[in-house]
C-alpha cells in the first residue's frame, strides 16, 4: 500500500468514511501509482463476471483454458471482481466450492451457471430435467400442463442452485428456435413460436425467481434463427425492425413483464438495427431497444466475450469498453480480465467512458443482489421466498455460517423427491413411441448376438454415457453388443474403391468436429457389395446380427451439428434393406426424429426422447422392452 | 425393540453396564424374536466392511450393481456395520461422504479405499502417483532412493487418506509380479523379485502409518505369479511350502515386522497348503500360515467376497462363515450383507462357530481402531502421528466438530505441494525415453498433418482422458489428429478378404474386454493392399500422415489385458515400413514397453511411463517435444 493509500484509507478519512466516499477521494488516482486498486478499479471491478471450474482444485479443471486458476481467482475477487460463473463438478463439490469463492472475496458475489436444464445439467447429483423445448412441444397440445411444469422447471432450478450456493441462473433462454438447423439454441429454447417461448420462459422466471434466484432472460435480441454458432463464428440476422417485433422480442417481453432480473446480450450482428456492430456492442440495441423501447430496468449483461464472434473483431480490452459503452451492466467472461479492467479504467479516465454510466451499472448490480432473500439490503421489490431457507443469507457471512451449521447440507442424498418426481414426469410426458418392443437378439455362445450402434458427439468425459448409462447397460443386457461412435472413434462407413484410393475415407478434417461423414458413401455402390449391404456404414466391419441405432445428437456450442451431415437417413434404408433394423432410439434433437420416422418400416420399434440424460435413457429403452438392468458379471473397480 | 431386549438394556441391567457384557447375555435371543439386532447380530455386523460410492448421492453411482444405496448402507450402519469400502467421487465429496457415513453409524467406522498409488488414483483433486511398480524398477539400481520414494509414497497416501476422512489404505501390494502376463496385479506391485517387494512395501507402510492410517497388506499369501483375474475365476497356484517361503513370502514378512496392521487374503487355490479351498476361505493359510508361523496379530480381511473366484462357488452367507471359520477377522464386501450376516449368527447359533472366535476379531479391530490418532482408546502402541492433524480426530464427534471448525477442508486446492512435488519427482525418475523428439507433421489447410492413435482400456468416463487431457490436447496442438480406440470403438483392423466373408471383424466376441484382435490379420497380405500397408491396422481408414502411437496398457481388473491379444509389435513393423511411425508412447507396463522398444528403427523418438495420469502424460509428451497445449479455439462448455 502506497502513502497515499494509507493516508485515504486508514488516517486521513478514518473509520466512519463509507468505502464509497473513499472512492470518490481516491478515484482519480492515475493507474500505476498505487499497488492497491484504486476505487475506480474496485468499482470497474464490480462489473466484471469472470469463469472458474466448479472444482475446488486447479488439477481438476476440465477447460484449464478458460477456468482462471485459483490464485488468479483469489487475486481477481480480492480486487473486487463481482461474479464468477461456473462450469463442472458434482453438487457437493460446487456447494464447497461457491463458499470458497465468497470467502475470497470483500462483498457479495454474484454466482452463476448456465444451468438451463436443471442445476444437474452442469453439476452432477442434482436435478437434470429434459430441454425446454419438451415443454416447448406440449405447449401445443395442452398450453395449461406446459406452463404449469415450465414454473415448477423454475422452481426446481432455482431451489437446488441457491442450495448449492448460486443466486443468478443464466435462463430461461428467449429465442425462438424457429430454425431447425440452428446449431447453438436448438432444445435449449422453450419453444418454436414467439408465444409458446414467452409463456414457457415467463412461467420458468416466475417459478425460479420465487426461490430466491436472479434469472437472465436470452440472448437479446434472439438467437433462434442462425444457422451457424457464435462461438466460432458472428451469425447475421437480416430481419427488419418488424420481423423482430413479431418474432425475436415477444419472449423478452414476456420474460421482462414476469420481472426477470436480469437479460443477455446476443453475439449477432443485425444490420437493420446496427450495420457495424453486434447486439452486445451496439448501443442501438442494448440502449436504443432493450433499455427505451422495452423498459428493462435491471441488470443487463453480455454473453461470454471470449466467444470468436468477438474475439476475431476486437482485442479484450477494447470489446468490454464497447460493451459497456454500448449499454451493458456487466462483463461476462473477457478474454483477459486485467486487460477489460485496465481498459475500462483508461476509457473513464480519458473521458471516453462515463464514471457515472458504470456507478449506474453497480447501482443496479447492488439492487439485483438486494432482491436476493437474506440480503442486508433487501427491502421492497425483494423476491418472494415461500420454501424454508436451506442455506441461510445468500450473503458472505451467511454462507459461511450456514456451512457450520449444516456441514452435509442439502442435496447430500440428491433431488428432493418433488424434483425427482418432476424429472420424471418431464421424462414421460415429451417421450414419443411407436412400433412396440425390440425383439432381442438370439445369441449364440460367447457372441452378442447383435450390435448397439450408439452415436455421440464426444465420449471422452460425456456426462450421459459413464460406463453405468443405460444406453450400454441395457443394450448390453438385451444382447446388443455397443459400438460408440464419436469424432475420435476410427470411421464406421464404407470406403468404396474411389475413397480408398484418397487421403482418408472421411476422417481427414480435423477441423470439423464431426467426422463421420463418409465421403461418397451413400450414393457410390460398392464393387462387389451384396446389395443389401449399400449403404454408409462398412456393415462388414459392424459384424453380423440386428442393429440398435441409438443417436444422442441435439445442438451443443461447439459440437452441435444438428447431425446435419451424417447419413442417418441413408443407415436407416441401408438396415432397412439388410433386414438388420432392430430398433431406433434418438435422444436429442426432434429434428432428426421427425427426418428418420417417416423412413421406418410399419412395426419398427422406435422412440424419442428430448432428453440425453440416464433418465432419458431408461425410460425410452423401457418403453423399447430393454428395461432390465445389465446382468452380473460386470466389473466393480476402475 | 421386544420385552427382553428392553429390559436388557435399560431396566435390569442399567446403564453402568458396558455393551459387551450386554452381549453376551442378550446373545442367546434366536433371530426373529426382536426387531432390533441382538448383541450377536451387532458384534457380527461390526465385521463386516460393505462397498459405497464416494459420491453422495445414489444417482451418481459408478457401479450401482455393487454400490449399496443411502437407504440400505442408512440402515446396516445402524445396525452396527463396522466398515466401508469407498470407490469414486472427488477428493471434496469423499470428505462429505465419510462424515455422512461416520455420521450414521453408532460408533467408530474402518473407512477404506483401494488407494495403492495414492488417493487421487481413485478420488480426483488428490495426489496420484506412478504405480509401485516404477519404483520396484528404480530400486535395482538406486535401492536407498527408491526406499526413500516409497516411504514419502506413502506419507503422501496416509496424509490425504486421513485428511478425506478415510482411516484404513488397502495397500501396499505386497505380491511379487514375477509373471509379466498378470492381468489383475502387474504394476500394482512394489516389485518383480522378493527383496524388491518386501522392501519398498515395508517403507509404504512405515510412512502411510506414521500418518495417521492403518495400512493393508495384500493378497496374502501371494498373487504376482498368475495368469488369470481372480474377480473372473479361481486362479490356482502350485507351488512347493519352499518356493512359497523362497518367493511369495518374504514381502508379507516385511511389511508384518514393519508394523502393517492387517493383511488381505487372496482369492487363490494353493493345493500345497490346501487341497480345498482358496487361501481366502483356508484355515491352514490364514490360522496356520499367516496366524501361527508369521506370527501375525493384526487384522486380517478377506479380499472382495463377491468376487467370481468364490461366488461360483459359495453363496453369501457360506462364504462368509467360512472366511470366518478360516480365521479371517472381517469380511469384505459380501455379495448380500444380510445373508452374510444371518448365516454368521446361524453358524454361532447352531456351534459351528464359536463366538469367542468373533469376539476376537471384534477386539483385534477395537485394538486397530485404537491405534489411530485421536481414538479414545489410544494408548501404548498407537500409530504416531508426526504431521499436525487436519481433521481432528478420526471419531464420529471428531468428524463432525472438525467439519464445523473447518468448513471447506484440506486439500480444498489440491495436494499440498510437497505432494505436488513427489508425484513429478515420481514421473520423472521413472520416465524413460530414445530417440529424441517427434517431427510436427507437414499440415495442410484444413486437414490434420497426421494422426495420434491412442489405445485406452474403455474411453467412457476414463478417469485419465478427459477432454483436456495431454494426450489429447498436446497431440492436437502437434497437428496430430486423435483417433481413440477402446472395446466399443469400430474396428481398426485391416479385414481381408477371407474374413471379410465371416462374421465380423474380431469384434464380434462380446465377452471379451478387448476386441481389437483382427482375426488373422498380421499374417495375411490382403490382396491388392500395397506391401507397405500389409500389417493389422487398416491404414487407408485411417487416413494419411505420420502415426504418434499412444497405448495405454497396463494390468487391470476386469479389463486388464496387458495388451497380449493385440498386435502391436505387428503395428509397430507395418507403420515402420511404410514410413509413418512419428513415434511411441506407452504409457502404463513395462512388459509391452519392454517388447516394443527392440522393434523401433534407430532414431524412432519413443517413451514410456509407468503412470498414465495426465501428468505423466503431459511429462512424456515433453520430453518428445510435444510440450506446447492446444491453441486457441477449443470449445469452452459443454
Amino acid at each position: 500500500m502506497n502513502e497515499v493509500g494509507q493516508q485515504a484509507g486508514t488516517t486521513e478519512v478514518g473509520q466512519q468514511v463509507g468505502r464509497n466516499e473513499i472512492g470518490q477521494r481516491i478515484g482519480g488516482n492515475k493507474a500505476g501509482q498505487s499497488d492497491q486498486p484504486s476505487d475506480l478499479a474496485r468499482l470497474v471491478a464490480t462489473l466484471l463476471v469472470v469463469r472458474c471450474s466448479g472444482h475446488l482444485a486447479d488439477g481438476q479443471r476440465r477447460y484449464p483454458r478458460w477456468e482462471l486458476d485459483n490464485g488468479t481467482l483469489q487475486r481477481l475477487l480480492g480486487a473486487g471482481v463481482g461474479g464468477v460463473i461456473l462450469l463442472g463438478g458434482s453438487a457437493a463439490e460446487l456447494r464447497l466450492r461457491t463458499r470458497q469463492l465468497q470467502a475470497w472475496a470483500s462483498s457479495d458475489l454474484l454466482l452463476c451457471a448456465d444451468v438451463e436444464e436443471g442445476v444437474g445439467q452442469r453439476f452432477e447429483g442434482a436435478s437434470w430435467l429434459v430441454p425446454p423445448l419438451a415443454l416447448g412441444r406440449l405447449h401445443g397440445d395442452d398450453p395449461a400442463a406446459a406452463e404449469e411444469l415450465a414454473e415448477r422447471y423454475g422452481r426446481c432450478s432455482g431451489r437446488e442452485a441457491r442450495a448449492l450456493g448460486l443466486n443468478w441462473v443464466l435462463g430461461p433462454v428467449c429465442d425462438v428456435n424457429n430454425n431447425p438447423a440452428n446449431p447453438v439454441i436448438n432444445v435449449r429454447a422453450w419453444g418454436e413460436t414467439p408465444a409458446t417461448a414467452g409463456a414457457l420462459a415467463a412461467a420458468f422466471v416466475r417459478g425460479a425467481q420465487a426461490e430466491g434466484v436472479l434469472c437472465c432472460a436470452k440472448h437479446f435480441p434472439g438467437h433462434g434463427d442462425t444457422a451457424s454458432d457464435s462461438h466460432l463464428e458472428l451469425p447475421l440476422l437480416a430481419h427488419s425492425r418488424e420481423r423482430l417485433e413479431a418474432v425475436e422480442l415477444p419472449p423478452f417481453r414476456a420474460a421482462i413483464a414476469a420481472g426477470v432480473a436480469s437479460v443477455m446480450t446476443a453475439h449477432l450482428l443485425l444490420p437493420e438495427l446496427d450495420r457495424e456492430r453486434p447486439a452486445t456492442l451496439s448501443a442501438a440495441v442494448l440502449t436504443g431497444l432493450l433499455r427505451q423501447e422495452l423498459g428493462f430496468g435491471g441488470l443487463v449483461v453480455t454473453d461470454a466475450l471470449v466467444m470468436e464472434a468477438i474475439t476475431a473483431h476486437h482485442g479484450a480490452g477494447e470489446a468490454a469498453v464497447l460493451a459497456l459503452e454500448a449499454g451493458a451492466d456487466l462483463v461476462l467472461m473477457p478474454a483477459d480480465a486485467d486487460a477489460a479492467m485496465a481498459a475500462i479504467v483508461a476509457a473513464v479516465e480519458q473521458g471516453r467512458l462515463g464514471r457515472e454510466r458504470l456507478e449506474a451499472s453497480a447501482e443496479r448490480r447492488r439492487q439485483a443482489l438486494a432482491r436476493l432473500p437474506g440480503s442486508s439490503k433487501a427491502a421492497a421489490g425483494s423476491v418472494a421466498v415461500t420454501s424454508p431457507d436451506p442455506l441461510g443469507p445468500l450473503t458472505a457471512a451467511g454462507f459461511l455460517g450456514a456451512a457450520a451449521r449444516e456441514p452435509l447440507g442439502p442435496l447430500s442424498n440428491g433431488p428432493i423427491a418433488a424434483d425427482r418426481q418432476l424429472a420424471l414426469e418431464l421424462v414421460r410426458r415429451s417421450l414419443c413411441h411407436q412400433g412396440g418392443r425390440v425383439s432381442p437378439p438370439a445369441a449364440s455362445p460367447g457372441l452378442a448376438g447383435g450390435i448397439s450402434l450408439i452415436r455421440v458427439d464426444t465420449a471422452l468425459g460425456c456426462p450421459f454415457l459413464q460406463p453405468a448409462a443405460p444406453a450400454l447397460t441395457r443394450a448390453t443386457a438385451a444382447g446388443f453388443r455397443p459400438v460408440v461412435l464419436d469424432g475420435c472413434s476410427p470411421s464406421p462407413w464404407w470406403i468404396g474403391p474411389a475413397d480408398a484410393s484418397g487421403p482418408n475415407d472421411g476422417l481427414g478434417e480435423a477441423s470439423t468436429p464431426h467426422p463421420h461423414e463418409p465421403a461418397a458413401a451413400a450414393a457410390a455402390p460398392a464393387t462387389g457389395a451384396p446389395i443389401a449391404e449399400t449403404g454408409p456404414l462398412d456393415l462388414t466391419r459392424l459384424g453380423e446380427g440386428p442393429v440398435l441405432l441409438q443417436l444422442f445428437v441435439r445442438g451443443n456450442p461447439f459440437r452441435g451439428s444438428a447431425a446435419g451431415r451424417e447419413p442417418w437417413e441413408a443407415v436407416i434404408g441401408q438396415l432397412q434393406r439388410a433386414g438388420r433394423l432392430a430398433g431406433l432410439a434418438v435422444y436429442g434433437s426432434p429434428y432428426l426424429w421427425e427426418s428418420l420416422r417417416p423412413l421406418l418400416e410399419k412395426g419398427t420399434p422406435a422412440a424419442w426422447s428430448p432428453g440425453q440424460m440416464p433418465l432419458a435413457q431408461a425410460e425410452l429403452l423401457a418403453v423399447l422392452g430393454l428395461g432390465t438392468p445389465a446382468g452380473r458379471g460386470d466389473g466393480f473397480t476402475d
